[in-house]
């Protein structure tokens, strides 16, 4: 499966007016930040989420059953807003691990929420059973091309707002967000994906020449910890030539209590990780290189910054 | 004392690419936010300060003394790092009652940090003398000519970046960042001030006729305690009929966990005035009023946010 240029500049239309074309600033010389932590429910994942949903409306694919997605992160905030927003039942599917506040922030948006086994898996098990009894549409989190194509929105926004750039620095989990991205931009930039050493899905699937299972871990596992590439975001990276580097824990907790500090952005781990590349030096830039850092999520407990 | 439109205008050449132009999100069906939180230093501060500084050049009042000012703010940030980007010495005073972290980050901007006396009060008498003895430039904190039209250009930039709108919502501490909106909005719109009943500046002046000296105190004290409201403030929103409003402490900190929790900004309390006044129902905009609201400070510790 692949998305295609077209398909992500369908999605910009699909979604305007119902996301935030959210701003770029000039930090410092040579270096800009695209601040997609101002997204609606504070991270990216809104506009795969609503184009999804608005291709299946025009394809008469949404019934009375709304939808189902499995996640208690971002995706699954995404989810719900998206849907409420557009007046879709939600149920969303978690595991009987995930945190109490997270769980009413689903509510809160008015999505119905079901705890189901203790690992993501399961939830994303039941996810797909509910739908194959139900016929609601399935969201997922990051692999199917309307989300690919979604995210991608950010580039081409990223090639209006942000002037000449060379380089685009992304956070890759499951890799939608690169996917779309690699797509929006194709020669205009360089993209490179920035990975936790402890959740390296895209590193992995470059050595292996195919989307693999791996451990996760770390500090970025909320937002980061797929288990394993899209088979889109595969091909996508592959067609674009896209590079993977590894950032360590350390890297991104320094990362984001710099953004902090100097930039006044309270992010999430996984959010810092594209700027933790730079600021560690796993990224150095060539004289005049000039460095766009997409800011993708701002769902963290503020009390852990220093 | 008075600005002119045309000094904010001539303000605005003269401090562009110094200071971001800070984005303008809209949030919901007529309103939006003002984000100079993004600012360089985290506040409004440095329009001011770049402003003040540079007139002085033109004008050749800058000599290798450099400038000194009074605060461990905002404003001392803000002038350590206006005079930093300009190759100008700095000397800041301050209480000795300020904290660590303040005096840090102003000597990590290059600023000779002094501290004098227990009271602001004490620390801006010895920013005289050393002004008077050595012939350093005065940076005041809000009641300057240069000063007043510097932070003026957010209203300049909101008449451009906001669409229509019919009203804006400004926090007031000294009464320099007011003073400049309303100057530079005129007739465009509304320009409301917002302050804490414990810090009521402009409060009192309307009410006495002129500004006059109060006590301080409450939870925005740090960023919106000034004792008394500036004198170009008092004329400026005599002159644009600036009405105040006051908001409780409860208000202004359940106004700072919404635009957290709800919007992903981590902001002062000061900073979350503005917004506490239509949050808490203090200010209830009519139907179909689009309203604007001055996000002007990020210096905070996050955590408090809850």
């Amino acid at each position: 499966m692949t998305v295609s240029l077209g398909e992500v500049q369908a999605a910009a239309e699909r979604i305007a007016g119902r996301v935030r074309r959210t701003p770029v600033i000039q930090v410092a010389p040579g270096l800009a930040f695209k601040l997609e932590l101002l997204q609606h429910t504070g991270s990216f994942k809104p506009r795969g989420a609503f184009n999804r949903l608005l291709t299946a409306k025009e394809n008469g694919e949404l019934t009375g059953q709304g939808l189902v997605a499995a996640s208690g992160g971002n995706a699954g905030l995404a989810a719900a807003y998206a849907a409420r927003e557009l007046g879709v039942p939600a149920r969303i599917f978690v595991p009987v691990t995930t945190p109490a506040p997270k769980l009413a922030k689903l509510r809160i948006l008015g999505a119905e929420v079901e705890q189901v086994g203790n690992e993501y898996a399961e939830a994303y098990q039941a996810a797909l059973q509910a739908r194959d009894e139900s016929g609601a549409l399935l969201l997922h989190a990051y692999d199917q091309p309307e989300v690919v194509a979604g995210q991608g929105t950010i580039g081409l926004e990223l090639l209006e707002q942000a002037g000449m750039f060379d380089t685009v620095l992304v956070a890759v989990g499951g890799g939608g967000l690169i996917a779309g991205i690699a797509t929006a931009i194709g020669d205009n930039a360089r993209v490179i994906g920035v990975e936790p050493e402890l959740a390296p899905t895209l590193h992995r699937a470059l050595e292996a020449g195919q989307p693999v299972d791996g451990s996760v871990g770390g500090v970025a596992a909320d937002s980061l910890g797929a288990r394993r590439l899209g088979d889109i975001a595969f091909t996508a990276t592959r067609d674009h030539d896209v590079r993977s580097l590894l950032v360590d824990d350390d890297a991104i907790v320094a990362a984001r209590n710099e953004l902090w500090r100097d930039h006044h952005l309270a992010v999430e781990h996984g959010a810092a990780a594209a700027y933790a590349a730079l600021a560690s030096g796993v990224y150095k830039p060539a004289g005049g290189e000039r460095v766009v850092v997409v800011v993708c999520g701002a769902n963290t407990d503020p009390t852990t910054l220093s």
